[in-house]
């Protein structure tokens, strides 16, 4: 019934494009000052050579993360503005089946990341009378630093697909913890994946196309959007602010740091005892959504939030510190005898230095859900973070605050998850294909 | 017990700082691209004497956006990043409260959009035994072109504060619609804020720190987070895509076109009789939650989903047409003598043609609140559009869709609000100090 308009050319239309042509090449000229910029970025991007997982230091916003590499990009990449997270069931009881959808999401994922559609019919190529191949909300938007990190389950290991002789030990479902209050909606899952962008319709639209790709094999069992520091505001010498005013990732794991990533994020060959073979060069992620109660803190002195964090609200130094990146001094007392750094502090029961020498690899996002239906913000931290071995750097740690922690009394952990990240792919190769092998 | 640390020079503290200092001054030298650029671009901003609402053209992501004007800003302003929308009730029945907090939020208004924090007291000036007067996740960040905009609903002039006399005419509940599937737990409120803003977490804290501003005058009723096209990426020239993969806006009022503006978006001298001479200089805010059932569609055949819009995906052209602002042809026919663009189409039912010339001036915003529990995305449009008269305007418009719009399979909308906005304020004036006169 319907005449369609004859097509236009774009110069290199995104439907006709290589993985390696970024959607940005649709975008007209502009005169806007941040886009020259952004593209600008791009372009040095392009030609300087980003590792694996990384955009070169002077890409903008809108460049291309490498997909390929000996780990998955979204681990060590710095941290994008935008989060979409979610959490699969496998429906399906046939592992050819679910072997055959890993293979087509690395394809989809390699194109995504490179700025393409989900897949080569795209947007209108696949004719008039079928379902277009991508959904279309990123026709047009550049790759936008999009990372795709895929992560397997404990249940994934069960009696369904054969899997159960290689699950890693490593890989236990969390022990309860002292004042959890997990929401079994927000909790587990056979499958995940993170998707990554600097722009936020980029990651939905990279997780939406997934899912699509995966119907009649896996089903959404959550799902979580966050945002965090935005690239046209942040510095990567600035520490961001979390919703309780305070700067949060101080003292984080750098990713310029190889022998830290290889000490507590990286499994290796010595590994494989607990992980097995095919997790090598893979982490482990552990996801925790946690409600911070804004209005309690809100009404909280200054000095309180001090002593619960550990540090000052402005500079974020140790309390008795002046800088941000001094090393804290938990021995050292005040006038009346006690230390300057409270017993039950965040910072000293989260400090490495107490916790015999654990670190993670931490990449949350902030959430803020809209309103939990008696007016207060359902707001806060979608804790993610990438390690060796869970039982022993999250469990240790996180009993240790789950016990004493200051913090408690304003925050609440309604969700949580574990998954084995297996190590990057090469093109060509798919995700899993060594534990399907 | 605890020793503070030493207050650290930063320049100019922003806790210092007057309402036309930006948080920014607080950024330290950086080498990203993007952030010089932008810091160029506020720079031209803060120098180029922009209109009232309106940042620029040359501002980057982060220039402040003038509070002042005839108008309040945000309605015309170029739609920024993301959206923070919160609806809320008063809890008081004081009138000199309600006024007081409204002189409250002005100020505070003022000074956020400018890039300060929300009061003089700020992250740490109110001392250690007090909670902030500012609650921090905002520190240290630029105005991002922060717009603040306040609504009146309603029932804020029933017999409560002695403003029945004082309500507009045009100011009515919103008629039910064929196939409403309202939630009332997202619809009304005495007020409404739009913060807006091209960082969501300047967006997020500005709300925040109002609603805080507001305890026990106002409770929050309903928010609603948005994201829309990203500055990083978009152009003037580039309509966004919605959800269904559909450039969505093109044939929007632009706000270039002050006639077309007067004509349908701002309460004039004319209005008096229906709105009150308070709101002269207004406009009225109809707030729609659309859920868009994103896996239906995704289902539907490429020449359904067109047939079904009444343009082409890829262009955006309407149906028979080559370029996107082409104007439709609702005469022509196909050689099979059905019109080219289908009777029911939303181009058709919604085209100002056909509606007797009605136009308004949407400003709606893309959300994703997770999943719906059965494994769907609870996604869509937030729907934001500013109008003269609401009954004369926006309910013709959505009875003519509600009626036989084919995308009503597709689509559900599950909120609905309407509000009076007053018209802007000069500095040491107040929001809605005409109304409380």
């Amino acid at each position: 019934m319907t005449r369609l308009p004859e097509p236009v050319s774009h110069g290199a239309g995104a439907r006709d494009a290589g993985v390696h042509v970024s959607r940005r090449r649709l975008l007209g000229a502009s005169t806007s000052a941040a886009v020259v910029a952004a593209a600008a970025g791009l372009a040095a991007g392009a030609t300087g050579g980003a590792g694996p997982g990384q955009a070169s230091p002077s890409a903008g916003p809108d460049a291309p993360i490498d997909f390929h590499g000996e780990h998955q990009a979204g681990i060590v990449t710095p941290a994008q503005d935008h989060l979409h997270f979610v959490a699969l069931d496998v429906v399906t009881t046939d592992r050819a089946e679910l072997a055959a959808l890993l293979r087509t999401w690395t394809r989809a994922a390699e194109r995504m990341t490179a700025g393409a559609e989900a897949a080569a019919g795209g947007l209108v190529g696949g004719g008039p009378h079928r379902p277009p191949e991508d959904t279309g909300e990123a026709y047009g938007l550049p790759a936008s630093g999009l990372t795709i990190t895929i992560g397997f389950g404990p249940l994934l290991f069960d009696d369904r697909f054969g899997l159960a002789s290689r699950k890693p030990a490593a890989l236990e479902e969390l022990p309860p913890f002292a004042g959890d209050q997990l929401d079994s909606r927000r909790c587990g899952g056979d499958l995940c994946i993170q998707a990554c962008a600097n722009d936020p319709q980029v990651a939905v639209h990279a997780v939406r196309n997934l899912v699509r790709l995966g119907v009649g094999v896996v089903a959404v069992r959550w799902s979580q959007l966050g945002f965090g520091r935005t690239s046209s505001t942040s510095t990567s010498h600035t520490t961001p602010r979390n919703l309780f005013g305070f700067k949060d990732g101080t003292s984080n794991l750098q990713a310029e740091d190889p022998e830290a990533l290889t000490r507590h994020v990286w499994v290796g060959r010595g590994d494989e005892a607990a992980s097995g073979s095919w997790m090598v060069g893979g982490s482990y992620l552990v996801a925790r959504r946690i409600r911070m109660h804004l209005e309690v803190w809100d009404r909280t002195s200054l000095q309180e939030q001090q002593e619960v964090i550990g540090r000052d609200k402005k500079e974020g130094a140790p309390l008795g510190r002046i800088r941000e990146h001094d090393p804290p001094d938990f021995a050292a007392k005040g006038p009346d005898g006690d230390p300057v750094v409270p017993a039950r502090s965040h910072v000293r029961l989260a400090h490495a230095s107490r916790l015999g020498g654990i670190r993670l690899l931490r990449r949350g996002y902030t959430f803020t859900d809209g309103t939990d239906g008696v007016g207060h913000l359902d707001a806060g931290l979608f804790f993610l973070a990438f390690m060796r071995h869970p039982g022993r750097q999250f469990v240790p740690m996180q009993r240790a605050l789950a016990g004493a922690d200051l913090l408690n009394e304003y925050v609440e952990h309604t969700g949580s998850a574990v998954f084995a990240c297996p190590p990057g792919t090469a093109p060509g190769r798919w995700w899993g294909e060594e534990l399907f092998a």
